[in-house]
């Protein structure tokens, strides 16, 4: 009885999952999960990546939060749509909640939809929620072991973001390490190696995106 | 028929939980559980910790991870006993593993066990593992707004140590913020500021720590 309750719980998040990732074909809508640890520096990647794209892409956020309205009131100056998801204590974004937020955008007036999901390098990567990619965002003074002690969110996801680069004098980081661990998780999975406060490093993502837009447009 | 299920295991849990902290008491044994985020320095704290208390006290490590056992590795040299618990990607501890792996350990030969949990701000705190005191550890790195987003942790832990102090000086982190925020959720709990790898401000917490061994021990 436990594994059937489970497993109609599972058959109904893989559906919606599907749902979602049709209606954003049908609507040529781009949508990227951002996943990393707190502090990786998601809402900064999401505020530079909200000014550049200014006036050239329509966007807009879903914003995951265990608690606080404290990310979406920082993102409110970029004047996009950003729909709130506070998930009152869970780790992670499932795609129920997911697709009742994206019938709070006009889809047919959106080329991207960022998710910011949960502070968390565990659970949100086990979570298909129909996006077109998955992120994994890192700062470096989380420590170079960092994919290999988390290996699925970098086993799945299509670009990794390395942050914080402005510290890695300060600290023990070994990039080597840091990219062999990727490679061997992930192939050629692109890495770009950012600061968002020293705004350095972000043009590489900004192409990838843009690049990912222009494929989905078709 | 779900309902039941679930009340079922939170049932069980909360049944070993009770369990675990009976033998503590029993044995005079104390417990404490580190939960931080990946990277905010769990094991580096753990590493200082376990050469401080070399032949004044008698420690085993319970060492949580996803995968790997890098950190279990990296500790041995302190020639303590270590159960390593691989959780095979989930995201936290739970009691029932806790109990398996206390019986590894010569209690009536332990003062005190040190659980380094799953890296992972959200999930751990939500789990009684029959522990004397929960222990949040955070990097400045991670900015001085996490109190405030992770709030559980903050609420529920007896001491915080606020590591990675180090690096204050290259990042835009507000101590007085931090502060405010740790004392809303949770009074006059003492914040210990550290730099692991300047080994300094750590004398607070190895204070804090004997004083918990020696209440314990009655």
């Amino acid at each position: 009885m436990e594994i059937k309750v489970i497993k109609h719980l599972l058959d109904e998040t893989a559906k919606k999952a599907e749902e979602i990732r049709k209606l954003l074909i049908e609507k040529k809508v781009l949508m990227v999960n951002l996943i990393g640890s707190p502090g990786s520096g998601k809402t900064s990647l999401l505020e530079k990546t909200l000014a550049e794209f200014k006036g050239k892409y329509r966007c807009a956020i879903i914003e995951g939060d265990v608690a606080t309205d404290r990310d979406a009131v920082r993102l409110q100056q970029y004047d996009v749509p950003i729909c709130l998801i506070n998930t009152d204590g869970a780790c992670h974004l499932e795609p129920m909640s997911i697709r009742k937020a994206l019938d709070e955008f006009d889809l047919d007036a959106t080329d991207i939809i960022f998710v910011e999901n949960v502070g968390n390098l565990v659970c949100p990567a086990e979570f298909d929620i129909g996006e077109h990619a998955k992120i994994a965002i890192a700062s470096v003074a989380e420590g170079h072991d960092k994919p290999e002690k988390y290996p699925l969110l970098f086993n799945e996801c299509k670009a990794v973001v390395l942050n914080k680069m402005d510290l890695a004098q300060f600290t023990d980081f070994d990039k080597r390490i840091f990219d062999e661990s990727v490679e061997k998780l992930n192939g050629k999975v692109p890495t770009f190696e950012t600061s968002c406060r020293a705004d350095e490093g972000l043009e590489g993502w900004y192409g990838w995106l843009r690049s990912m837009i222009e494929s989905v447009r078709g």
